[in-house]
């Protein structure tokens, strides 16, 4: 019988973690959809909206959402330089429901420019019910 | 009354965040220490002795305690190619007392090779009381 009890009482538990790391999931799946569509303000939608964020990048740290976003319109300003984007999720890492690690690999097909990836790293919070990234390392 | 039991209720997070906070601080601080005396071995006890140790750098994904020492044994074969390591930590993020996320600047001086720095951000857990990297991305 306390074996039961324990069984059960851990359920929910696993499920929430479970369902954190589809959500997470989905929510990286959803980011490469956008930005296949052309949609870098939407593909942002999925990073904490503060002053907070931090994008850690070749050329340093770019610190807010605006600059963030400012950054990804300079560096893929046409359909051309944006290719097509697809993320390989290696890991996902959540605790106690509220942060996330995620491990990564980026790629972007882009025919006539050549191919460019590497690896990112994220950092995402359960902020209202919704999980957004908070910290990007991408190299 | 109700207002003080909460403020000594929540004393001891406060605390124990700040304790944890300081602890990783002086990881770091250690493993400067260890690396300008040359000690790359004593260097690599902070991070998790495992086979699921992660490192992230510019060559891809360094898997495993041994294969990341002898990266750093290959990368930085003697006192030179080591130079004068310091970490400028600017961010250390603790979940629940168990993972902590940490964002900081490496510089190597190194006056006849030239100097070499980056950023790194790290995934820290609370193992068997000791907080230890089980993932680190340097770029």
């Amino acid at each position: 019988m306390k074996l039961i009890a324990l069984i059960l009482l851990s359920l929910p538990i696993i499920a929430q973690s479970n369902k954190d790391v589809s959500d997470i999931d989905s929510v990286l799946h959803t980011q490469e959809k956008r930005w296949n569509e052309g949609k870098i303000e939407e593909f942002m939608e999925y990073y904490a909206k503060t002053e907070d964020l931090k994008f850690i990048g070749k050329s340093g740290v770019t610190q807010g959402w605006a600059s963030t976003l400012k950054r990804y319109q300079t560096s893929y300003p046409n359909r051309e330089t944006m290719g097509t984007l697809s993320f390989d999720i290696q890991e996902v890492d959540v605790t106690a429901g509220q942060t996330a690690w995620v491990l990564g690999r980026w790629n972007l097909k882009r025919p006539s420019l050549g191919d460019v990836g590497g690896y990112f790293t994220l950092l995402l919070k359960k902020i209202d019910g919704r999980w957004l990234v908070v910290r990007d390392h991408t190299s």
